[in-house]
């Protein structure tokens, strides 16, 4: 359904150029996106910007300039990145199209808001930034010149949204699943909770972290859970938290 | 095959800012594409085209900039428009990844090249030159804001081409056409020889044409015609123009 689309987040980050910025708007606008989130762009708001925007100006006057991602994905049930770049740990990566065929059965269930992340004009997203996203997608393309436009990049991947919303999604896409999703919050939280547990037991050792984390916050993204899941999972790791709570009081003394 | 991407013509009519003639090639680099044809446009060369382009700039350098249509579309066998107009006389119009899915069919089959038009920004192309296509392609977006940027119609259209290619046609798509088809030249002239027959048998009032011509242009384009096909019809023509001639001279007195 096409008012689905109203539930899709663009969020760009650290954008250098506004011209791309106000791009950016002109080619959600062209396709029925709306809801555009600026994460620290360098020079913002600007003439440029307004320029490029033409007659799509409505979506920068609307558009949401924060400080951090976190408050961009506030509130989603999934997260996007883009990429084109290969990564030292794999990340399951899909086609623009399955994935926004993918986002569009998502967002047709009334859950949380979707979130797309663009990158720097120069370096994309950081490893930091993709490892935030419970799927990463790539954009076919010359393996000889890869590098899009940001605009650009963003115009393809409005289009293929609009266009699966405009497809009813087939019978093997829709997603049934009997709870809703955690949003990514919560699925922070439990990460930090799991951290602080791999700690406690000398599991990890935060001199020298190695790529520990990164592989859990990997599994967990990667996997998608829902809010019983996440629930479960927090309660089993409060639990060993009290456990080595009380073994800490019997164990050490006091601190002064 | 993704070599066939260079049996494609995108073909620019009359652009008036250079610097979309630069992102155009970057566009189509980005997806392979390498074939540019430029007729007239309003500034160029020009060092915005070039910032523009970036590192596609190879693109700009080998584009062929000529003064009529007719030059840019010359040993073509598919003629492909972009609309998003209503015309007054209807044409079937096909969303553009159906029209990328055909033309990578026809690409596969080694007959001539395939051009793809796109018109002016501010008014797209004029009838006259959407009457010289073959297919007419939309771009499915909003409809409440449906004009896309040129450099962005071309990185769409360049896109579904890339994926078209990478796919392998499906059994139903493919074109299985027992001759090959007429080059676009050759219709053209079988149009003017019916012309001057309907003109000549005054069923055609050359000082009020109304719709006749168009109408019979579309239909012929549209079909689609063979070599065969086109071989009769000017056969057929040359006939009839033959006997209009001895009976003429039969009739009427030698001019003086």
């Amino acid at each position: 359904m096409l008012e689905d689309l109203q539930r899709i987040r663009i969020v760009l980050i650290a954008t250098t150029h506004p011209g791309n910025i106000g791009a950016v708007a002109r080619a959600m606008c062209n396709m029925g996106l709306a809801r555009l989130y600026l994460v620290r762009p360098e020079k913002y708001p600007s003439a440029d910007a307004d320029a490029r925007a033409a007659s799509a100006v409505h979506i920068l006057y609307e558009a949401q300039t924060v400080q951090t991602l976190d408050e961009a994905i506030d509130g989603c049930t999934l997260v996007v990145g883009t990429s084109a770049r290969e990564r030292r740990i794999p990340w399951p990566i899909l086609p623009a199209r399955a994935v926004a065929e993918q986002v569009m059965v998502e967002a047709s269930q009334a859950q949380g808001d979707i979130a797309i992340l663009f990158g720097r004009e120069e370096h994309g997203l950081t490893n930091e930034e993709l490892q935030r996203c419970n799927l990463h997608l790539t954009i076919p393309s010359n393996p000889d010149y890869s590098s899009l436009n940001l605009a650009m990049a963003v115009q393809l991947i409005s289009y293929e949204l609009r266009i699966a919303a405009m497809n009813e999604p087939t019978a093997e896409a829709t997603d049934n699943w009997d709870q809703p999703w955690a949003e990514v919050q919560t699925v922070d939280y439990m990460l930090k909770q799991l951290e602080e547990v791999a700690v406690a037991i000398g599991f990890l050792d935060p001199q020298n972290p190695k790529q520990v984390m990164t592989r859990l916050r990997r599994l967990f993204t990667r996997l998608r859970l829902d809010k019983t899941e996440v629930g479960i999972l927090r309660g089993l790791f409060a639990f060993i938290q009290q456990r080595l709570a009380v073994q800490k009081s019997v164990d050490e003394p006091p601190a002064q």
